[in-house]
């Protein structure tokens, strides 16, 4: 057992050190860690998004191993990329250490953060090591290139909604961990915690979609068979109305569509409540919803989930801008306005 | 007064459009604020640098205004692009807000963050804005481009090492603060408290020194005419030993030529303290250390005074690899090793 005090005799330099010679450097990257800044290979379209993830509120370290949460760490924000139709590229980890973190807990911290980086071709080029007071934080920050990104705002009329994998996994995985004295079969808890705490971020899925060169970005086709993305991070119901409202459209979902998995329609009847709740409004899906033209719409589909395995279900379309941004249709025709997002905040 | 109540009635997706309307969007940004990622023009050399900000390790709030602490923000990563030979194009800020933050706190706080990008001529293109349990926290990645990144590991015997402005004045502010008992001339004072918590990120003088054109980045001379840089955040002994070991060199500083401000003399000997230690191992000075061919150090210097007001003075040399990174040189022909960095951990 490696103690707080030792961490603190290794100090920030030692750190820093020890860190630089686990992780990888990968193509893109001409100087990782070391210099005042990190230096990549140019970049055609640079894309950049952060994700902040504070203890006690984004994750609890009773809960989540420190391995899974490097893993989801760097997830999310590839997640990001992965919709605006990119490749990652590098990131960057600052991290803020707190009074309570060990040198073992930082190390499966790193090696987790490294993992995913391997799983993405992505490098851990640079960031900050601090000192928190308190909890522990992290900012990680992905670097990726998309030559032709693929916004939120480009969904015609007329085109399809699609969405990859399942809806509603990590709001049940969250509902087990905040319920733990609760029976489930074994294997739909094991499935909806590992969907909540080491979510895959569907970046082949959206190279699949565009048929691009996970090498150079190029995409096969142009225009792109997507218009429009984004990975549902917020619940589906409030990233729908984000999109509808930056393309100034309205989109309809056919809730008997959308897709539940087995596990999580389980664990919402052992539980008395609703899948469909989780599946609209559960944060943290990192799926993608996708707008396709609907004579690709298929082609699309069929390319994914040969690419990857990964299912992909179409659970509406874009429709002329009305007063709601979502419409919900049930399957007796009933129509309801969709709720709002997830507020972090 | 705004409560932290309204605070958190606003929400997150509230604070981010009140910000998304502050802040500019600069050339060399397509699109910023509200999309899965920000998408920047295309970057010939993107360099990358993260900063973490932590109340209480890093400031705090009853001594730095916010606005000032803003400016400070992205100045400190400025300098670090500026210490590359680089141009800043974005600056991404993960702010973690605190129970204690209120909307005026933070209002005065983007309001420094937005004038910084304004003197930089940079873009506050994305970011994260998450809740903290405790203290805030602030993560700063800025990206620039730098066709022809100077790094602090080429440095060439027989170059000799230059210094812009003063040193130590950061530490006597910062020391002004920890004996608020202390009386002191208020210029000095007041001098001394700007350089500690509004520090200028040298990039005019980085751009004079390499005659870089301030809008391709172009240099009008390869090689560059500076062979080495960086920005001495951590106390220019410690910075100075980073420049040497990378470099495989030694260096030689002058101690009598070490440009102190008559401001920081004046208050270390009110203390009855060292000036010289202020300097050396003082942190958070963000004065670029040079390293220069010889024939070209009057050259330099005279195009940063010139173009910027900005001394520089020359304060030593690099010499072959000896056991000590840094050697000081007393008036006397003394020669000692320096010491070490401060550690921030």
């Amino acid at each position: 057992m490696i103690t707080p005090n030792q961490l603190h005799h290794l100090g920030e330099f030692g750190l820093i050190a020890r860190w630089r010679n686990q992780l990888s450097q990968r193509a893109g990257v001409r100087l990782g860690i070391g210099d005042d800044a990190a230096v990549l290979d140019s970049l055609q379209v640079p894309i950049v998004t952060c994700d902040g993830l504070v203890e006690k509120v984004h994750f609890r370290r009773d809960w989540t191993a420190p391995r899974a949460l490097g893993r989801k760490a760097i997830s999310v924000n590839v997640s990001d990329i992965a919709a605006m139709g990119g490749r990652p590229v590098a990131a960057f980890i600052t991290i803020a250490i707190g009074p309570n973190d060990d040198l073992e807990f930082l190390e499966e911290l790193y090696a987790g953060f490294e993992e995913a980086a391997a799983d993405y071709n992505l490098s851990i080029a640079g960031g900050d090591t601090v000192r928190s007071p308190t909890e522990l934080m992290l900012n990680i920050t992905v670097i990726g290139d998309a030559p032709m990104p693929i916004l939120r705002s480009g969904a015609q009329v007329g085109d399809l909604l699609l969405v990859t994998g399942t809806l509603g996994d990590s709001a049940a995985g969250l509902a087990l961990l905040q319920n733990p004295s609760l029976t489930v079969p074994a294997a739909a808890g094991t499935y909806l915690l590992q969907r909540h705490h080491d979510p895959t971020a569907r970046l082949a899925e959206m190279q699949a979609a565009l048929q691009m060169s996970p090498v150079t970005g190029q995409l096969a086709s142009v225009p792109p068979d997507v218009t429009a993305a984004l990975d549902i991070s917020d619940g589906l119901a409030g990233d729908a109305a984000h999109m509808a409202e930056c393309s100034l459209v309205s989109l309809e979902i056919e809730v008997a569509q959308l897709p539940i998995s087995p596990s999580c329609q389980e664990t919402a009847a052992i539980m008395g409540v609703s899948a469909l709740d989780w599946a609209l409004r559960g944060g943290e899906d990192y799926e993608l919803l996708l707008c396709v033209p609907s004579h690709l719409a298929h082609d699309v589909q069929e390319r994914i989930t040969k690419a990857t395995g990964t299912q992909v279900t179409v659970i509406g379309r874009c429709v002329p801008r009305t007063s709601d941004a979502v419409i919900l249709i049930y399957p007796d025709g009933t129509r309801a306005a969709a709720g709002s997002a997830f507020s972090h905040f």
